[in-house]
């Protein structure tokens, strides 16, 4: 039976109100209709509609895929898709957290995070078609003109179009300095795109009338490199000024990639030929423009990490139930069974409880990311919403990357408790580890997140966002000092916390010397950084849960996986921290023809 | 472009007369012949045929794959796939390490290391077609009656018919005792074989005119559990005592599985209803009959991570240097080229030396095993063979679990190296990593494994295997103590090795009082074990390098890239030591109820 999915609303609902305190913090931002039961009733209808519509079908999806009929250049998604799409428009869910006046709801912008969640775990494929409409918005909002904002917003919110956002060229991705789509005035005002994009997720597709692409190109006085790129949107069809919709743009698809997973996902070339676009932002300035775009997406891509990992725990979970085979080390649990079931055994235990600590404090890393977007966006106070927006930039990177990186590997694990079943396409499990695959290459490597951890985040600000972190884990710290219960939990953390800082010192005084050190150490530094910050959520999750009104058998389930997490995962920040002091030395010494042949 | 292929016979031919010294040692155990032009030659051969017969139909089979005709059971492999087993059985690859009078080729078991390595390299799903034969020639020539022997050794070490291992049925895998197939006797002295076996490599295919299926059952008056089982030969076509090929016996393959990767490798259901089987060994003691069969094809899996690594390892390297992109934070290193190749920055350096040292070091352990059975099988000395035969078994689960947990992260990092390409089918980057994948599922699991080593090789025997390679480390260091440019590697060394018989004594002392402490254990023991199993390989490769003839730079690579494992991959042994210390507690004490819903 294919994999099976429920939204996991009670651990969403303890992140959100016991350890984070959404309620007091949304009415203090202006949210005032962001009360508990329509927080929950969102939840709910989010929950439904994810279990009962999207998550049956992601295994269709994956079977038939999305498919190009190259004559018309027309893409048809997988049966479904275009039905379970109107229903999500219907149900306003595009544009949950956009303001009432661009046709959204007007909810905090935490509360998409785990919409996103939800809709990633139970169809991470279908889910990449609305994704990035988002960033659209964010671009468009931030940087484009009245009357851009005035024609392409709403339907954007409203889920009437999709967006995209092209940036890759065949011979560019992570360098955009080198793109080579060219952008010539006409006499109207608008531009004449031509060029090829590569890897444009969403580029074709049959669930709405219009897309919107974002383009990356050069004005023909560019000057060289990144600093001479223009951001254009440029839709399917042609839209005036005021707003009618006219003829086809010359732009297609011109062929699909045929992927390891998420086939559902289309992934087009994108052939530009002279289509009209319209300049957002400044000449010269576009890809500024985009980061605003990406960064947003990044979290988007993290979440996706989870969703995979929880579908992924909850199936191995069941079959680790219900597969009898050999008996516990320590005697029979169930002796009246031919066997017992292999969660009596240890190392089953061990993957299943990996996978259970990195999800569950996966999620309060990114409800917290969320939580500071809307804290960066509306409080007050412009300090708070200037430490806030440091704080989540700080954090984006280990979001986005740690979660993705660990999507793969609990989806390892959980393919791993199903033996060989796993290897097999009917469980489902292997399609959740191919569609996680993708998620550590997309909107930056890993590699990449890392570089902009430790260069522009930490090297470049003097460390300002591990500053403001490490800030609210000594406030944490100093709030529970007394309380016994949770020393087991404090004394380490204080102790990773004052070791963070000094890897980090240590790192920015080599670089001085040596930039290469910088990213010598970056994914080590990275990965390092996750785990402190999961110990620093799992602490918290121990103090919430005793707090909360949550009965005893939670709260000693929240216990019992933060001490597996303290005792088993933790400590692999001991190897992180010798690779990243062991320097680049080991790294740079190797000739490039000693690498082979 | 597919991804490319070139055997390393430089690095192998290092491992086999630099490291391990084969060529004196294959004199001194009677393999005369085998001398060094003998073996070049042999090398030579396989990496033509390999690279240029079996490395092209890789793609083809992954895109095409078997198919199965469920009207008449008959199953149609990959284009070029026959045609490639016939030549390969023309040039007597199938019988290379056999006896002479068995139609063999009579070289040491060693040289079938470098041969599967480079036949797993080139085509995975291709090599597991002859794989098991390999398993069944060992099961009868142990364990079959000489009329047995007669019939079938022949036939399966010339490769004119394979064989198959049928153990799994739906409901058990790791737990054999709970097997239901049914072995009735008839009234000529065969069994009638009835039930159905699940996860059949090789069960049915159209490359030889029989198949030779050793099956499991049990008799009417077997006793319950795993001291009941019996081995059964069962011929796809039946093969009367005088060696006459009869009828088609009475089974088939019922389906064929659909998996995540190895496409062209048919994973079958295989059906028995009565069919015609011979007893091979006693009655009831089937199990340790096909543990023989076992132990081989676990160092054959294990080769197959290598393999895979190697060739993912190769294509990395050829796209770090290609693709330009950004430059090196350095500065410029190649500034008449619009960006630097992607090599110059230490992060992707940082995936490759970790694929590249774990592929070297791993293919000493492989060849270290190959050497160890020869030992066993034909020193003189019964005490020289005895200690082989235990340093052998206790390699063979760190063996089989590493390489191919390593084949995944291989895989994983030089997919990686691809950025978003990687995810693309056309590059091949993304077949090795779903490949790789079955790899630490089939032939025992790596939790299976770890337990192996943990409880059978370590617990039950007082560590014996682990103080005969701590002798080998304790006299290696002993050796170059003076020599003052190994001290770099000998300290770290001679720490670890101390540090693990500590631990190995610690966890013993735990298991005395609570038998779930090693399972607890297992999966960090393992790798811990393989981390120090490859340095003391690194520190021997390096001093090895010194005293061989290669030049300057591959002694400099040698020694580079063991500098990088000292300070970045051993390393990874402080967080395997530190939960392997944490115990059993934080894993046993959830409540099954309390991991979820």
């Amino acid at each position: 039976m294919p994999a099976s999915y429920k939204a996991p609303l009670t651990d969403l609902r303890f992140a959100l109100y016991d350890v984070l305190g959404v309620e007091p913090l949304f009415q203090r931002l202006g949210y005032t209709d962001a009360t508990r039961d329509i927080l929950d009733a969102v939840l709910d209808e989010a929950a439904r509609f994810t279990e009962t519509v999207l998550a049956p079908l992601n295994s269709v999806g994956d079977e038939i895929g999305s498919q190009l009929d190259k004559a018309t250049g027309e893409v048809t998604t997988p049966p479904g898709f275009k039905a379970a799409y109107a229903q999500f428009v219907e149900g306003g869910w595009t544009g949950l957290t956009a303001s009432p006046e661009l046709g959204g709801q007007g909810l905090p912008h935490t509360m998409g995070v785990p919409l996103n969640e939800l809709v990633n775990a139970s169809n991470l494929a279908w889910g990449n078609f609305p994704l990035l409409s988002h960033g659209a918005v964010e671009a468009l909002k931030h940087h484009g003109e009245a009357w851009q904002q005035e024609i392409f917003l709403k339907p954007l919110v409203e889920g009437r179009w999709t967006g995209t956002m092209c940036l890759t060229e065949p011979h560019c991705g992570t360098d955009l300095g080198l793109l080579k789509t060219k952008a010539e005035p006409n006499a109207d005002g608008s531009y004449a795109i031509t060029g090829t994009k590569i890897f444009i997720t969403a580029g074709e597709h049959d669930l709405t009338d219009n897309i919107v692409h974002l383009v990356l190109a050069k004005l023909p006085d560019a000057p060289p490199g990144a600093k001479g790129i223009s951001l254009f949107v440029t839709p399917k069809f042609k839209v005036a000024r005021d707003g009618t919709v006219g003829e086809r743009n010359a732009l297609s698809c011109g062929s699909i990639e045929h992927k390891m997973g998420i086939k559902a996902s289309v992934t087009c070339v994108m052939n530009f030929d002279g289509a009209q676009g319209y300049l957002v932002g400044q000449p010269h300035k576009g890809l500024q423009a985009m980061f605003t775009m990406m960064n947003t997406a990044r979290l988007g891509v993290g979440l996706q990490g989870i969703g995979l990992s929880e579908r992924a725990y909850q199936n191995a979970l069941r079959y680790a139930r219900e597969r009898l085979q050999t008996r516990s080390l320590s005697g029979a649990k169930f002796p009246d069974k031919p066997a017992d079931p292999i969660l009596v055994h240890p190392d089953v235990r061990r993957m299943l409880l990996t996978v259970k600590s990195l999800v569950e404090g996966s999620r309060l890393l990114a409800l917290h990311a969320g939580t500071l977007i809307d804290i960066a966006n509306h409080a007050e106070n412009p300090t708070e919403r200037e430490r806030a927006d440091t704080l989540v930039s700080f954090l984006t990177p280990i979001s986005k990357a740690c979660q993705t990186e660990w999507g793969i590997e609990n989806t390892y694990h959980a393919l791993q408790c199903f033996g060989g079943h796993g290897y097999i396409h009917e469980h489902g499990m292997e399609q959740l580890a191919r569609d996680a695959r993708i998620t550590t290459l997309y909107e930056g490597t890993t590699g990449i997140q890392a570089l902009d951890l430790m260069g522009r985040k930490t090297a470049a600000t003097q460390a300002a966002g591990l500053k403001l972190f490490l800030a609210d884990v000594h406030a944490f710290v100093q709030q529970h000092k007394d309380d016994a219960s949770l020393t087991e939990f404090i004394d380490p953390l204080q102790q990773k916390a004052a070791e963070w800082a000094g890897l980090t010192k240590n790192i920015l005084q080599r670089a001085a010397a040596n930039p290469e050190e910088i990213g010598a150490a970056s994914t080590d530094y990275l990965f390092y950084s996750g785990y402190v910050v999961l110990a620093y959520w799992w602490a918290r999750s121990v103090a919430a849960a005793a707090a909360s009104p949550h009965g005893d058998a939670f709260k000693q389930a929240k216990r019992e996986t933060a001490r597996f997490y303290f005792a088993r995962i933790l400590p692999r920040t001991l190897s992180h921290a010798a690779a990243i002091e062991s320097g680049a030395d080991t790294l740079m010494a190797m000739d490039d023809a000693r690498f082979g042949d």
